[in-house]
């Protein structure tokens, strides 16, 4: 299933893409997509639905992000080896984590927003887990029972708030809008195999990403347990899993966005995303 | 006003302590205390109530966290002087920040349960900041419109995880248990200076630290019109800020919490909580 949100922001309604990617309602059948409707049982009734007997909506909304009142954003760091040395950092001997705020979530095509003060505001284009059960302490093995499925997720950063602002990621990540979502979210069995996804990315039409998830160092199972050893993960939770090579800040001289760029995204079999970037009108 | 939440975990009843320190029940007014509730407008509405009058609670119920669906805890690193020195860290020369997942959000008097494989948990009493409306961007000078009160947090931490781990302090602050928020969240009418407040944390009987909010590097104003700068701050973010010395990895030798230890902790004005530490049962 290829499951979204459609409609104005914070006003969303839930729907699906039928078999012809057709956009159909799904309010009738649940409320909203959180993580409720992603758990096994949720994701079973949904799956009983026949998305052709939906109401077809009408034109070409704005897209939210596909899920609702996520919990938890928990970023993977480092986790392809050339965009390591791109940054000139060690890949790591396992998995850097860290946090972005939810506040920072944004439809998949809505503008990014350049904060104030900012000099540094980069790309990373990234596979992002969907949590459908509650996860602690789960092994590798069985680590995929947890996951609902998975989203594009583009990991904007600011690169001096992030790395020379006296520590701590978490602040170069969380600006508002800087966490586009979408278009859909994709369960698991629509995905043959997670680790062999092509992912690109976009600035004003020159390609500055274009890798695949087959080069991630710690891949989507290991991730998911790992990280369940931490904390404990919801259903809608999102885990993006890091970036390839080919940010802004690895260019020589390094690149930065700016208002007036647009860029575009995506990942085979999750859709695209779309974003014009602008500056912060305070 | 001081408000909480009683009753059990997950099913919990919006509460006020009446002048005698009375628990009453408030949930004839409000369904829960959520960011909603704690809005100069929310919070102007429960001020008109006459705590007497509402039904008083019997005998010693539970209590939850104070505020029930927060959004973030966006915790302050190294924001003592004499902390930093014990931990062998240089005091920042801008705050450091970094996320606690809210899957670890607890009562003030549940057990504290140390995480699977951990040798090293330990203790943090801190002050933390309960905002009370949207903060993006805003001034020192009125930060403090933005504070709806204070609660008193333990910000356990687990410091091989947070240190030793390849890095990003959530690995260590984010286990379930991790955050024991409450008895109350006092309304910033009730606390005359922040900045002045005795603080303090006992295991077993034993006191380990003994401070004050007075020696805070960066006090309440700043910390919020700083992590202002870097995400928007919403009704019912915990801002836990940071703690004085006498953690356990700052003995010598380091102490860390073992099964069976009782830790008590406490600030001027914001009550005190007591948990008792013991082992996960998988």
């Amino acid at each position: 299933m290829r499951l979204l949100r459609y409609g104005e922001a914070g006003k969303e309604k839930p729907g699906i893409l039928d078999a012809d990617g057709k956009l159909r309602d799904l309010s009738g059948h649940l409320p909203d997509i959180t993580g409720d409707a992603l758990t096994p049982d949720g994701l079973k009734k949904l799956a009983g639905i026949d998305a052709k007997s939906l109401p077809e909506v009408a034109g070409s909304p704005r897209l939210g992000c596909p899920i609702a009142n996520i919990g938890k954003v928990i970023c993977v760091g480092l986790n392809y080896s050339d965009h390591a040395a791109e940054t000139g950092m060690a890949v790591p001997s396992e998995p850097i984590i860290f946090m972005k705020a939810t506040t920072a979530i944004n439809g998949p095509n809505d503008p990014v927003i350049i904060p104030k003060n900012s000099k540094k505001t980069d790309w990373e284009v990234e596979l992002g887990i969907v949590i459908g059960k509650k996860a602690q302490y789960v092994d590798e093995a069985n680590s995929l029972d947890y996951v609902a499925g998975y989203v594009l997720v583009n990991d904007v950063s600011e690169r001096e708030f992030q790395i020379e602002r006296q520590g701590q990621w978490v602040k170069g990540k969380s600006a508002d809008t800087f966490a586009p979502i979408g278009p859909w979210l994709v369960t698991k069995d629509e995905i043959a195999d997670p680790q062999n996804l092509k992912m690109w990315l976009d600035v004003d039409g020159q390609r500055y990403q274009d890798g695949s998830t087959k080069t991630m160092v710690y891949g989507v199972k290991h991730l998911v347990s790992y990280i369940s050893q931490f904390m404990t993960l919801m259903p809608g939770d999102v885990i993006p899993t890091g970036t390839p090579p080919g940010v802004g800040a690895g260019m020589k001289p390094p690149v930065f966005l700016k208002p007036g760029n647009v860029m575009r995204l995506g990942i085979e079999g999750l859709g695209e995303q779309r974003q014009d970037v602008k500056a912060y009108q305070g």
